[in-house]
């Protein structure tokens, strides 16, 4: 009797798989890379070989499987299951990817963007705790999210929910955003966009500062670097990492003043500066969320790291589990 | 057999009632003066003996009754269906009113926020062409809301979905809100908060204007005022829409940034200044929407006017039509 769900996570560099239980716990899991040669048009058959290989080296069979789920880049088409625009893979021109997987592997197969996954995994068995309202935050090169109100993933009338990261907050003046608007909080609350921040702020920034200097000297600075600084009270990346959480708790109190969700989960490699992060979003959220609000939605820091994307995918696959 | 739907929207003024048939129809309407002597207790007798009479008028029975669905201000308790602290009715303390409608009119009974339940109206036959991504915002003395997203209103996790009017616009240096916080979004798009825009901007204009001079007189100015001079291309009042239109061009696209509902509907009593103010919101909001969501969310009117209390009311009740 069916009892795994097959969850895979299609990135630019490398796709991870997972076998789980229905109850969302990895039993195994494995990666390969990803190879976008020739328009990317290795990537499925990729996939079906090392699911094929990997149930035989498991001793399983399709009859085993509820079903597979992926979280992938580009523009996702739920119904025909094809994938259009994946610029990282490759894969301008729509691909058929769950059409073939279904008709090489004979397990029914489902696929939604991977920001969704991601929040779909996070919002099961991590961070949220699986309660019907969360909103997942990813701060990484860009700022990505997804959005479960009342249970449901939200994706709108064309699929565009869940863009946190093009909430604006500098209506005036704000960066240049690479969606052709101005002030998008990606543009200033991602790994980039602290940098853009420091440099911004370094221009009327007056005290010493290590970061300060090394932004003067033209050396790279990463977030990373200002996190750290922060850290050990250097007041000008204290100052860099103020600004960078007023974007987010700003954005987090709106997105929460709408949709009053159980938390607001915050992940992605920016996250790893962790619960001195989370506090200071969460300072300026408690100033900027309406009081019944403040009072009910917690932020949290993301828990399942890299598997996010495997578990949500996973739980893609639920939708096959008969009643 | 149930063929019909009894929805009513309760006010501090006033007691809306309609039947409706299944598909949203108004066949019947009528309204009560709300009695609010006496810590509003002969509000739900007065709804019992309404209900009664006009089933006795109407020649029509319980069995003719799907639901009555019932739109409240104050914070419902959908399970309990009670209301406590609506402060408008003289409710201080929780109400029984399910309770006593269902024993007394033995039809089932449901309630929901007023807000929430005019959204649903306009969602339904109104504005929203019963589109499963619908947001409704309310333009009155305050700014109230309902958010619909994949078919179900979002309560969020304490009810406090929907807050559309405490949404920060003015992050730095907003007006004081009577919630607590600066800059909600109520505080400048509201009937009350056009005629602060219009105080704050007065002080620095210089050109001649009508308005100008009745503000600098003292006299009482409105929001009808300030739409109607604007529309007669007073420069100044042309400013001061400019600026309102500008935070509710800037909250509905990041709402829409989050979402992206297929419309967000514009209603309440300042929406009266019709196509000149939706026009013009249109414009900001196309400024400040992520592209994918610029080109599929509308911006809309509501169609239903008073009626969409009673109509969102009525819908709520659908919910015990048996499969």
């Amino acid at each position: 009797m069916a009892q795994k769900l097959l969850g895979i996570d299609l990135g630019g560099t490398t796709v991870k798989f997972g076998i789980l239980t229905l109850d969302g716990q990895v039993q195994e899991k494995w990666a390969i890379e990803t190879n976008i040669l020739e328009d990317g048009k290795h990537i499925v058959p990729d996939i079906v070989a090392s699911i094929k290989h990997h149930l035989d080296l498991y001793g399983l069979t399709k009859d085993d499987f509820v079903g597979i789920g992926m979280g992938s880049p580009g523009a996702v088409d739920r119904q025909e299951k094809t994938v259009t625009g994946a610029f990282n893979l490759n894969w301008s021109e729509t691909q058929q990817v769950g059409s073939v997987i279904e008709a090489e592997v004979g397990i029914p197969f489902a696929i939604d963007n991977d920001a969704n996954v991601a929040a779909l995994g996070e919002r099961w068995v991590g961070a949220g705790a699986n309660n019907p309202d969360v909103v997942f935050v990813t701060l990484g090169t860009g700022v990505g999210g997804g959005v479960i109100a009342d249970g449901n993933l939200i994706h709108g009338v064309a699929g565009a929910g869940g863009e946190i990261g093009h909430i604006i907050v500098e209506p005036e003046n704000g960066f240049d955003c690479t969606c052709g608007n101005k002030g998008c909080l990606e543009t200033v609350a991602s790994a980039t966009g602290i940098v853009r921040l420091a440099h911004q702020m370094a221009e009327s920034y007056e005290g010493a500062s290590p970061i300060k200097a090394s932004l003067d000297n033209g050396e790279s600075v990463t977030s990373k670097d200002i996190f750290e600084a922060a850290q050990a009270n250097d007041s000008f990346a204290n100052s860099i990492v103020d600004r960078f959480t007023f974007y987010l708790g700003l954005a987090t109190a709106n997105i929460s003043n709408i949709l009053n969700p159980d938390s607001v989960v915050i992940g992605g490699g920016v996250s790893a500066a962790g619960e001195f992060l989370r506090s200071r979003v969460e300072d300026h959220f408690k100033k900027y969320s309406f009081p019944q609000v403040r009072q009910t939605t917690q932020i949290k820091l993301a828990q399942l790291g890299n598997d996010a994307g495997i578990i949500g995918a996973a739980s893609l696959a639920s939708q096959f589990i008969e009643a």
